[in-house]
């Protein structure tokens, strides 16, 4: 099959560890008889350079008449350490996303035996987590009302939902959870907040649309407890924009590994697939950055288009490459490889497997 | 020195574990020349058993005429099994915070030597820890505007703060740091929401008024990843209700050792001190429960009454307790002692130190 591809490698190290998930697609072309049709675009701070414009009107319509968009990496210290900047990197994410539709944002957290001994938590309480957290993306106080009175004394926020925006993500959530251990838990805060019993009403509706599926509820703050306490008992995590960027980020840190880190936003219509890294600028060119979150993003891209044994492949390799530690310096500094050497090792499993 | 405590020992475990904070308290009384009066009364189930209110009118009056009110624990399962009760025993504590004006809930967290192993963390990562969170508890979103639309398609939630609620809670927390470690972290999301821009300001502000406390800022996503990955780093935590909510029990879990948490709610009157611990109807009248929290409170209350050398003595009783293993099964359930031995031991300690 023909896929064409919207390739936004961004900035720092995202150009990079891009190139490495292209090689691993490449290779997956090759073995599986696919066509993957790359496109370059601009976006953040090259884009600001090259045009003024985080997000060229060019880059929204090469992603929308893309199947999938793959996404490297923004920012620049020149423009963190300018408060007075108007035009930011970081606005060129915001602004895509919108432009797509990206409501829902998957993170998935999987604690790899071979890395275990890198998490912050003991062994026998991270061993097989395996956790998919659906944070939804465009709602909820992120993007409510705000309001600072006139004097300055009072500022307030908005936080609101609508049945049809929890809909749609908690339809995708439990496809997800059929897809996997068929467990789904929505985190919220129930006892105290209008929006959370409307989440809660809303997916018990829906969960009988999924009588396979196990649908349990968890307080926000009992979860952030349970995250550390007991990981490896969830499955799919379902839950609003504020309360998924916490219990995202706080997951994300267990696993010991966040150059290992994937992220998919999906929506409406065309996906992005992109490491939870950032453009990491002190390692930009220096070809030590860890590639495997770039190329596990490309894996999320061919679930996504529905090539699941070609996502296998590449999931594989990668643990190929853990067990053999064929890994960069933030795994293993006593012995590091090189971005691009690893990037090649993944492409030649896929090639030539065992 | 002569001080009247009000005595809420309420449901469940909560009078078991009370009592030994109380001859832990007797025993100081004796040793440095204090007089205790301990008053009674009721809150909680056994309030609604008596008198059909979770909070009557004496408990709220006693409280306010007394120098500190000792909180045990509330919560009955017959209430919980029913979804229709009308009167809940939780009603009881909020309505007791609203009415002794509790804006601040001070939550320590500290990593116990003898305790490390419990830690679902690394020993090295959570060794050092020793935190003092600061929540605001009676505004935020937990108490803003709720509404639900009349077709009930959409629920919101309003938050807001204003420069008073922040500027109060702001002073005690400069103030604690400046009796310990001399920083203060504020934990918000001042790149999204409106409100917590208005802390950050408003606290960038009070710090001039304590120039020996170093203020750093943290995002509570980025705040939930840190307190597991170096919790070690943070002294003094100031944030807001939510944020709170889930921060300082996220932070409950790391120390390993639930059973020895204590807390305090103050304001601008009289302040309620507890063990973060619940009513455990499981444990009830099994004098198995631990008292450690509910002593480790009253200690707590002490250093709030100023008397610092009489906090240091149960505390160090505390720590003796922990290195001989004298303790409940929840800390060693190969060798556990009762409820009521932990406390004789605790003020036979205070009276016969080595
Ligand atoms: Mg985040
Ligand atoms: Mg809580």
């Amino acid at each position: 099959m023909k896929f064409n591809i919207a390739l936004l490698a961004g900035d720092g190290i995202g150009p990079e560890v891009t190139e490495q998930a292209i090689k691993a697609l490449d290779a997956i072309a090759d073995v599986y008889d696919h066509t993957f049709k790359f496109t370059k675009a601009l976006v953040g701070a090259c884009a600001i350079d090259a045009t003024g414009n985080p997000l060229p009107d060019d880059t929204i319509e090469l992603c929308k008449a893309s199947d999938a968009v793959l996404f490297g990496a923004i920012g620049h210290p020149k423009y963190d350490n300018d408060p007075s900047a108007k035009v930011r990197p970081e606005q060129g994410l915001l602004k895509l996303r919108k432009s797509l539709g990206l409501f829902c944002n998957i993170r998935p957290v999987k604690a790899y035996e071979r890395l275990i001994e890198n998490s912050p938590l003991k062994k026998e309480i991270i061993s097989g987590t395996d956790i998919s957290i659906y944070r939804e993306l465009t709602g909820g106080i992120y993007f409510g009302d705000k309001h600072l009175s006139e004097d300055g004394q009072v500022a307030s926020d908005g936080c609101s939902y609508s049945v049809a925006e929890i809909t749609r993500i908690a339809h995708l959530a439990f496809k997800e959870a059929q897809n996997r251990r068929k467990k789904l838990t929505l985190v919220d805060k129930a006892n105290v907040l209008e929006t959370s019993r409307l989440w809660r009403k809303t997916v018990t509706e829906i969960a009988k649309e999924y009588d396979d599926v196990e649908l349990d509820f968890l307080f926000v703050d009992n979860a952030a407890m349970q995250m550390i306490l007991n990981p490896s008992q969830f499955d799919v995590i379902l839950t609003e924009n504020l309360f998924g960027d916490i219990i995202s980020d706080e997951a994300s840190v267990i696993g010991g590994s966040i150059g290992l880190l994937a992220s998919a936003s999906v929506g409406s219509t065309v996906g992005m697939f992109e490491p939870i890294h950032g453009s990491f600028p002190q390692a930009t060119g220096k070809n030590i950055a860890n590639p495997l979150a770039s190329i596990l993003s490309a894996a999320m891209m061919l679930r996504h288009l529905d090539l699941h044994k070609e996502a296998d492949a590449i999931e594989n390799a990668v643990e190929k490459s853990l067990e053999l530690g064929i890994t960069t310096g933030d795994i293993n500094p006593k012995k590091a490889f090189t971005t691009t050497k690893v990037g090649d090792f993944i492409a030649d499993y896929i090639t030539h497997p065992d």
